[in-house]
Parts: structure tokens; C-alpha cells; sequence
């Protein structure tokens, strides 16, 4: 039976750190996870309390552009988060921030057109635009930018993808940085694609996002990260005025709605914001763990994680082979963590990545584990 | 700020009426729903409890492919239905049915590959197809061969997507049918696509699935119809073994999973057999009264309804303009029907469907209201 070319996009390579993580923990070993990029807590508990309340209703298809309310109450978090007045109007509800990804290189690209990010960044970028015959062009960042794309940088190009903060990098644009690179991508004829997804994890200034910068922009974010709802698959985009009747009608087709009792949940997620900011001090806490431990372990070279869960470390001293050092972690430290190359699929033979979104005494005792392991090398 | 050709794609002539419905509705007018495609009920009790039990859970990402305990439930589903012995490994959890589709299409097709498919059909493939830079190519069928395609009308082209029962037709293949046709597919070097979403839904014999018949099919399938679960966004594909490392690769990256908590109702949904029945029973009254009363109206060139909770008309003998009669029946009647031009996008303009799905009393009301304005013409 045929095979399509733009089906065969690259595999996942943590996912065969994972696999041997499950395979050392059926074994009887105890693992510390630092590979994952989610959080370990449920959804806040109003949420759910909601949700269980909920379950005597039908839970039916909704409008395919989510429930009204909750694109109401995602309008207002624009206000509180950024002082922005957003017409809740241009807000699409979504099936995670894969399915605004979808929505928004549909509505945006045709086959063939080429879609630039920084290198590294979030493996599905470039694998949702292969699925789709678009061309990601990778631009390489150096660390000395913080891992994000400096505006004399960008390549001719239909699209650009911007990520603050960036998974791997944790690292966040500043209001001017991305007032630059805005403005360099739309006088080059780039439609703008800003993935928010980890706002409201941040350690330092709060993050910006580029609708206080400008109305012509697609907008990604979730519930997922900060409202520690990964599994639900329920995210937004904020779209520009002219191009909602286009982005409703994909929505209608692709996916009819997003599912109706996540929707049901993160309405209520808006609500809990407490328990998201108690996560988010567990996080602060284990971060100030990582900046203390990791250097210490002998993992100095780390780009500032001013955002996110993530710490990306520059490995080349210790080996230009990322997915055996990450093997070798795994086999002798017991701590499970991502090589770089599905972030930058060639300077990422020679990274890591450690997440840090679990619990503080895992990634107390990760470090501890890493420290030995690196001291006996 | 740019717009792509291929997020074009038509609107849905369905939405008008449903907008007109709630402004009559709005109004204080009482409308009798025959235009949605969606059971009236809820997920299965069953299901909703299992939920809420688990509702304490974190519920995070799933395994790209869905829960393992899940895709042994569906295999299992298969033996209890069709006596075919499936490995649970060749089962593709996805975001509905939708999400089956944007995967299906993603591993077979490369941009500007053509896809046949029976018109009248469901119009959202066509959509799709558009929104991945594939062609639809419409096979137009005959009331005489129950809208259904023939092996000999096949016409030069990639792929292949059979619906039985059908929508808007709810007409299903025989074995022997389905048999010619996926033969008929394969010798033109066509990859087959069988939608089965509204099996569990039939009046006469039972629905046979294309796997009976060959493993070199995608079949996809869903709770959204027989298991009353349309808002959860859970349904699931089965995939050729050859297929399966694309698939999970392109779910990895399209989805990262589905939503979790539909999950955890979807496999309890599975033991809901009997509540699941009790909703056919319902159909089975309902459609028995639309075959006593649609045609008294005055609509008698109807599909035999074989399947699913549709009856789909020729109404050539009343009007050329299908979506001004579904406007004059509204206004008037006040019920709410499809115009059929959704579904075929030539001679649509001179049918009509009726959904049967909600409540039997609504039905009969809905009839006698059919009946009146019929008369009343």
C-alpha cells in the first residue's frame, strides 16, 4: 500500500530514552525523570471539580471555535496577564497548541512554502510543516543571543515561528527584541506565528507577548503548561481580524471542536490561578536547585533559563555524541534526560536538555545522582 | 498579512440554518432539530463515572497512540462485532474521527494527490483534503445503487474513501459490494479509506467492517455516534502493520496525544453496550416513524436508511434551491433540515436530509409539523 514522502517525518529520539527509561523501571530500577516536558501535577483541582459537576450534561459537539465563555475568560487573561483589550472575537479554542499549530499553517502557507525558526526549538515545528509539504528553515542561534533569532538573521522565507520562552532554551524575548523581530519578519513578507505556550512560567520580568506588540500576529498558547493540563488537549490562538472566517471554517472541518469537557475544565482553570502560581514556586524552587547543581556537576555551559521548565546545556566538552552521553546517564546515574537532536538536528549531537517540572525532591535527588556520576567519569 | 490558497475551503450551508434556528429560537420560537448530526443523549453513564473516578488522576499526555489498555478494548470490539482478529497493536487511537482522517491523508498523500469519494458524502472531506493540498475528486452516484460508488465508476486517482452507512445517505455496503470495491481500488493502485463511524447504528443486518474483507485498508471509526460521545473527541483508526511506524511518528507530532480524560471514558464506554443499545432502540422508533411520515408529507423519493440516523431526500419535485426550502420549512414549520448541497455540491441543491437522532417525541412533533406545511404549500 502507498506511503506519502511528507509522512515520513523524523522520529522522536527521546522517546527511545524513554523506552529504556520504562525498561530499566520494569527491570526494578527507580528513575528520576528529567526527559519529560510536562508538569507532574493534575489540572488545578477547581477544574476538575468543574468537570465532575459538569457530567450530567451532554458534553455534545460545541461551536467549532470553542465555548463562548471561555473564549471570554481567555480575552480577559490578555487584560490581566499584558494589559491588552482583546476582542474575544479573535480568540479560537483549540485542540492543544498542536491543533492551533495545524489551524494556523493551513490558513497561512501553501505546499511548498518554506516556514523559518530558530535552531534549536520544539522538534514538531518542523515535522507538523513536513506532514503539511511546507519547508522549515532552521536558523541557527547562538548562545551568546540567548538561543533566539537575531532580526538580520531571518531568511527569505512565507513564515516565521517565534518562541518565547523556547523549549529547549527556557530563554525569553524581550518587549524590544520582539518589537525587532516583528517588524524585520513583516517587512520581509513573513506572516508571524508567536508560540506563548510556556507564558506564565517565568523567573525573572514577566513574559510578553507579541499582541502587545502587534494585531498581526497568530498567537499559540495553552492550558497545558502553566495550568498543568497537558493531557487535556485544549489550547487557543489569537487570530488577526482578517483572517477568522478562514481559520473558522478549518476549524469546522479539521476538527469540528475541541473536546468539550477540557473546554468545561479550563474555564475553570482560569479561575485557579493560585495553584497554578504554587506550581510555579515549586518550579522557581527546583530551578534555583538546577543553577546550584548543575554547574557544580560539571554542566557550566547553560543558556539563562528565564522561562519554562527546561535547562539547555552545552555538552561538547564531555562528548559530540548526545544520545550516548544521555544513554550513559541513564545506565549509571538513573536520571532520564533528552538529548538535544530533536531540538537542532545537527549542533544537537553535542546538548542536553534537563526538565525540571516535577517534584523537588526528584530533582534534588537527580542532581545528587548526576553529581556522582559526573565526578566518577 | 498573507492568506494561503488551500485555507479556502467552503463553508458549511448547514451553519445558516443552525444560525437561523437559534435567532428563531432566540425569539422564543420552538424549533424541532433536524439538522444536527449528533445524539441528543450523553456519553454512557458508564463512562461518565469511570471519568470521574479517575478525575484525581494528573491525566498528562498519553502514548501517542493511546492508551494501551484502550487499543486491546477496540481490538477486543472487533472479534465481538466482525469476528476478525486484530492485534491491539494496529489500533490507532486519535482525536475523533477528524483526527483519524488528517493522519490517514498525512500517510498516504503528497500534495496534488487525488482523492475519490462518493457524492452525496460528508462534506468535511472535501475540506480536509483541501487543507493538505490534496483533491478531491467527487464519483456521483445513483439512487438506484443506493448512493454508493461502483467498482466500474472508480476513477483515476490516489485514494479511496468509502462511508458506510453513509451521510447524509445512511445507506450501507453489502459485503459483496465492499469486496468489488476494494478490489476494484487496489488493482487501480489506489490507497482505501473506509469510514465506519456510524457502525453499531444499523436496522437490518449489521454493518461489515472492510476488514473482513482485507488488512490493506484504513479504517476509521469513533465513539462519537454509536457511544453517544461526540463532544469527547476520542475515535480510533486501524492502520496495516506496514503503516504504523508513519502513523505513530505523525501522531507523535500532529497530536502529541488525545485528550486523556476521553479516553478514560471511551474505555469504559466500551462495557456500555447495553445503554448504547437502549439509544439504537430509540433510533430504531424514530426512523420507523420518519419511514411512515416523510414520505405522507410528501417526501418520497427517499435512500433506504439502512444505517446510521439519517434519511436523505430528493426534493427535485418541490424546488432547485434546496437551501431556500430548508430557510422556507424553518420560517414556517419551524423545523430545522440540511439542505443537501453540504454533501454534493452539484445536485445537492435539490435534496434535503433529516437527522432522526434526537428525541422520539420531538420526531413526531417534527412530522406533524412536516405534514402541515407540506399540506399547506
Amino acid at each position: 500500500m502507498r506511503q506519502s514522502a511528507r509522512g515520513q517525518v523524523d522520529p522522536f529520539i527521546v522517546m527511545d530514552v524513554m523506552a529504556a527509561a520504562a525498561r530499566a523501571e520494569a527491570a526494578g530500577r527507580d528513575i528520576i525523570h528529567m526527559e519529560v516536558g510536562q508538569p507532574g501535577t493534575p489540572a488545578p483541582a477547581g477544574a476538575r471539580k468543574a468537570l465532575a459537576s459538569a457530567l450530567e450534561q451532554p458534553l455534545g459537539y460545541t461551536v467549532a471555535l470553542g465555548l463562548p465563555e471561555l473564549r471570554q475568560g481567555i480575552a480577559d487573561l490578555y487584560r490581566r496577564w499584558y494589559g491588552v483589550d482583546l476582542d474575544p472575537a479573535r480568540v479560537v479554542v483549540t485542540s492543544g497548541s498542536s491543533g492551533a499549530f495545524i489551524l494556523a499553517f493551513s490558513a497561512l502557507f501553501d505546499s511548498g512554502d518554506r516556514v523559518a525558526m530558530g535552531y534549536p526549538g520544539y522538534p514538531s515545528y518542523r515535522q507538523i510543516l513536513r506532514a503539511m509539504s511546507l519547508e522549515p528553515v532552521g536558523i541557527e542561534t547562538r548562545p551568546e543571543d540567548r538561543y533566539q533569532p537575531r532580526p538580520e538573521a531571518l531568511p527569505d522565507a512565507e513564515g516565521l515561528i517565534l518562541a518565547s520562552p523556547g523549549n529547549p532554551s527556557g530563554t525569553v524575548l524581550r518587549p524590544d527584541e520582539m518589537r525587532a523581530l516583528t517588524q524585520a519578519a513583516t517587512a520581509k513578507g513573513m506572516a508571524v506565528i508567536s508560540d506563548e505556550i510556556y507564558h506564565g512560567l517565568s523567573y525573572g520580568d514577566r513574559c510578553h507577548s507579541a499582541l502587545e506588540i502587534t494585531d498581526e500576529v497568530f498567537v499559540v498558547n495553552s492550558f497545558s503548561k502553566y495550568f498543568s493540563m497537558t493531557g487535556w488537549r485544549v489550547g487557543w490562538m489569537i487570530v488577526p481580524e482578517t483572517h477568522l472566517r478562514t481559520v473558522e471554517r478549518l476549524a469546522q472541518n479539521l476538527f469540528i471542536c475541541p473536546p468539550h469537557a477540557s473546554q468545561v475544565a479550563a474555564l475553570a482553570a482560569l479561575d485557579c490561578e493560585e495553584e497554578a502560581q504554587a506550581n510555579l514556586a515549586v518550579y522557581r524552587e527546583n530551578r534555583r536547585l538546577m543553577l546550584e547543581g548543575l554547574p557544580k556537576a560539571g554542566f557550566t555551559r547553560i543558556a539563562p533559563p528565564e522561562g519554562a521548565f527546561y535547562i539547555y546545556a552545552d555538552v561538547s566538552e564531555f562528548t559530540d555524541n548526545a544520545l550516548e552521553f544521555a544513554t550513559e546517564i541513564l545506565d549509571h546515574a538513573g536520571v532520564a534526560v533528552t538529548p538535544g537532536l530533536d531540538f537542532d538536528p545537527d549542533r544537537g549531537a553535542r546538548t542536553l536538555r534537563f526538565s525540571y517540572a516535577r517534584a523537588t525532591a526528584d530533582i534534588a535527588e537527580g542532581l545528587r545522582r548526576l553529581t556522582e556520576f559526573m565526578a566518577s567519569r
